[in-house]
């Protein structure tokens, strides 16, 4: 049973994600982190919230991340066309929290889990990387403790705003190249693999015909993620990317990708802004920190994904 | 025994390479084709007669190849200065050639070559691609036949002539592109692993203290590229990088890489003209063409070229 912290941008794919974890029976999700990108903190952690009412999860706290990236006063989302205005697809979610977000920022709440339980804990950035490098900033003793499996960058392939940035890395590239810099463990569930995992209609229509509140609403809202995505040029039809639900399964199940071990860079100016790359100054030093996925197991995912989700909402209703 | 083919843009490491090669009891060189890159197809044309004929091995051919890139009507050395005026770090070899290229085109050598040799033979491209492109174009019937093992791209470290474009790939990226744009076998040795392969002037010296011809002259060319290599912004004082020799060791050894499949581009405009990347459209090709080499056991590799060089120029005198 491995202890989860989610921090999501809650975003669609991030809505997935969350419901495979807490369709996981190997998995233990002890809070989730509100970090921004797909939605702005305050969508994001709301969408959180409401989503863990729908899935009788109230005892789950969620915690407000940092709002803004390294230097700024605001964000907009940039990207908010594929999650839709309200981060779910401008699909409602079919419940309604009865509580707000605890009163502990993210950034202690991550720090206090892996001074508790080390080992036992794998934490899951999928969004904006501030909150990470904050909880690096207020405590460095942890570097060494925490193990970081994220969705995020682009190694062997080109990225998802441009040729050279991935969404997660672009948002905060100072926050990114910190949290990559230290000797943290940290596993890169990036485009190289997400782009091979896929959902598609005949996918959401599985979950549609459950009969349940909570299968319709994964299965509207994916769909429209699927018209969005589906609209990219080169883009296959009829499919999305599970690019966050990819992540958190790795983080309860390594096995599921091949990695290559290197110390990564993020790029924090010029044209390719955002870039994962090697970072050439740490080419030679026997310590790898971090473990890029370049292959992965599509066939065993999705199949445990859809088991999962449908296991999920089959009991939830 | 692996028949061989160096297509060389003869260059202190191609020289290298060569010698490596030759000093390989389980390889037999039976051509050596001149491209262009470090130098212009003449001058390493005329390094490789010369060098042949300082190793006594005048029975190997030597063809001059296609001279300049894709629409192109010339060619200038840009990195020039890596390899000194003469191609050979302005140290003259020192045995003069008493024969020329041969008439054939090393375009019809390669062809022919393959046809006859299939999967006896490897085919060892260390500089531009045109060669190997006009090599596809005339005889599309090889392309399922060859097995190429080349010194060129990055694919998760930044470039060597800005942040993303590799020397040999950034002299013709549309012959590149083509190349890999095939199904043909590739095993791509960049500077993912050649910049971890370095040899250093305690390397030299032992050559230098055979007291040989041939040692003295590998010597002193490698001291020069020393001498100009770690003048680069962060590069690492005394040695330089193995680029070549590693192509032509693991074209002899494959273990001496971990490779990652995947099928690559070469990007034809833009910033980051000659970058190799994945190609999305066919990430999810379950054929992967490439092979890239991405680890590298530099002990096994870099105590085997010593090893190598120093039982050849000791045979040669």
């Amino acid at each position: 049973m491995k202890k989860v912290i989610l921090d999501l941008d809650t975003g669609i794919d991030d809505t997935l994600a969350l419901s495979y974890i807490l369709g996981s029976p190997d998995a233990e999700l002890i809070g989730i982190t509100g970090t921004y990108g797909n939605v702005v903190v305050e969508q994001g952690v709301s969408n959180d919230l409401n989503l863990l009412a729908m899935y009788h999860r109230e005892d789950i706290p969620v915690f407000s991340g940092v709002p803004y990236p390294t230097g700024a006063t605001s964000f907009q989302p940039e990207w908010f066309v594929y999650h839709g205005e309200n981060g779910t697809g401008n699909i409602t979610i079919p419940a309604t929290a009865t509580r707000k977000a605890e009163e502990k920022s993210a950034v202690d709440f991550i720090i206090e889990s892996v001074r508790e339980y080390g080992d036992d804990l794998v934490v899951v950035p999928t969004g904006a990387s501030t909150t990470i490098a904050a909880v690096f900033e207020k405590a460095p003793d942890i570097i060494d403790k925490i193990h970081i499996v994220l969705m995020g960058g682009s190694l062997t392939q080109p990225g998802n705003c441009n040729p050279f940035q991935e969404a997660n890395m672009g948002q905060d590239p100072i926050a990114s190249n910190k949290m990559f810099a230290t000797d943290a463990d940290i596993t890169m569930v990036g485009l190289d693999v997400t782009t091979q995992a896929l959902m598609s209609r005949e996918d959401t229509q599985k979950l549609r015909d459950t009969g349940t509140t909570s299968g319709k609403f994964l299965a509207d809202m994916t769909d429209y993620y699927i018209g969005v995505s589906e609209k990219d040029e080169g883009a296959l039809p009829n499919v999305c990317n599970l690019h966050d639900p990819l992540a958190a399964a790795v983080a309860l199940d390594p096995t599921l990708v091949k990695t290559f071990p290197i110390n990564i860079k993020v790029e924090t100016e010029g044209v390719s802004v955002g870039r994962t790359i090697g970072d050439p100054s740490r080419l030679l030093s026997p310590v790898k920190n971090t473990k890029v996925a370049l292959e992965v197991d599509t066939k065993r995912f999705t199949e445990r994904f859809m088991e999962r989700l449908l296991s999920l909402v089959t009991t939830i209703g």
